[in-house]
């Protein structure tokens, strides 16, 4: 696979799993920008071997264990359209207390409010 | 429910997700380990929100991002037990380092080759 | 102790650590919320063996050193109710930089400043 | 003060705080032992302000939410020193586990275990 | 040489890494702040064994692995004034993202768009 | 550029930083192991815009402030071989400790000192 390739096929994953609007803040960060859609979405996010629903789940519990708060909304999102539920969430993020703590917790919890309110799941 | 009720439902739920073996290093944590059992499994583990499944994937994403490593192998055999493939494991390792980088996912990939010698699975 | 008992003790001890409006955040998460009023002040914050004093010292040190920003301010306020003095805590953030950098310890004693202005101690 | 007298000021304060064997250690790391026996211990460590016995909790709670392995043995033995007893470290490691988690806890009331044997306080 | 010596060594060393600005945030810090001048500056970083521009390549890798978000600005800018280019900065950021993964690389690439914006560098 | 060609790119690169022996514990790392030497050496390392002594100075810094220390002792080897001199290296952990703490130093300072042993040249 060539290397356009592999940026097409990151890209279509990319729009799988997030959207347009997402897309574009990505690709505003240049050569990362590219290195996130070609490795992340075209290599690995691609690889058939895990349910997208898993891999939201995970990247979910990963995101709210180490605080990464600027990303953890985008991937609520990415959850929620890869079919976990708000409830399933909420365990997810109540569960992920106990590997990392409340307080971490506690914002994913409040960013989750937000990402609900807006999507009018709320 | 009194205390004692939810130390034996924890107690019947660390069960369900480790070992007796696991059980009993948790057990002799005193206090520490009476509030895992209690609490981490008792109340947040025995919530029916969350498939068992879907508990340890994002048990094992959580870990592995935060890189407690001796933690890790009880909840790679949990997973295992849960119905994680090892080949689910390993993309969720794999996924892993795109949010919290290669250096953990390295140690993690090798402890699962370790836990799969164990189980005979590998 | 029943659930709800635990709940009240829960509710009661926090309202002794932190206040009503601190209260109606945490309830307002939810699931989330329930399990730290039970489990970390009903259980753990009413436990009688170390003096609120030493909590809120313990605290203040493992939030700093954390990076835990969101809930610094609430446990500055609770370490001053515990009767911490603002040197003691300026001493504790300044300590805290020799185990975890100077970057968090600077936010830790901004957020410092912030605190006692508000409550006009400084 | 001079460079000279801020490293014996620091290395009487270290021998307080710790013993002849950990100052070994620290010396045996060139100049970053310098700056902690100068800096960590000479000027921040030997500052009026707070309580060496508070500097301990702190200390304490800061390794344990950070994961420090290596250093969490030295301060373990150096809080007991300080007056804070065996069952009072115990709840410092619990607390610890609300706001960073119960696998950086888990791995710190074992690490407490052996101190206490080696010690012959349990 | 004397604490008063060591300060000043530390003001000017910051000031040549730095600017009067920063120098002005540090000193309303108070002992943290004098802590960051003297030991930070007027040791560490006054030391002759390292140039000022490895320094800021690895200052910026440590703040960017770590996610300290508030002291990146303050140190891309120091990169640069220390002869580290713009593209250069982006391939270390790029690099990092190896390492402690994609999410603090999107917030620094993101810092650094806003930092060289405002010197009018891109 | 095909997938082939982006392994072989990666493989080369790889062994110019490290050695056989590395390259041959990543690649028993299976398809985590793969993507390594694809994209973190293949794509990331064999950029043209950052000198190799650069891209091994930061990798030390972002090793040592997350303390990742399985990989620590890779990377001094490759610092060491790209030219940074051990008196550079010994600055570089100093410094990282004002940014993450001594704890995280001590122990990469050891490291290094045992990685100096093995090569000899201390």
């Amino acid at each position: 696979m060539s290397d356009e390739d592999r940026y097409e096929r990151g890209r279509a994953r990319f729009l799988e799993v997030h959207d347009e609007r997402a897309l574009g803040q990505v690709e505003g960060l240049g050569e990362l920008g590219r290195a996130i859609v070609e490795f992340a979405y075209g290599d690995v996010y691609s690889r058939p071997g895990l349910a997208l629903r898993d891999r939201e789940v995970a990247a979910g519990a990963a995101l709210v264990a180490t605080g990464r708060s600027s990303q953890i909304p985008q991937h609520l999102r990415a959850a929620l359209q890869a079919g976990v539920t708000p409830d399933e969430l909420r365990e997810i993020i109540l569960q992920t207390a106990t590997i990392a703590g409340f307080p971490p917790a506690m914002n994913a919890m409040s960013t989750l409010k937000t990402v609900l309110g807006e999507t009018g799941r709320e």
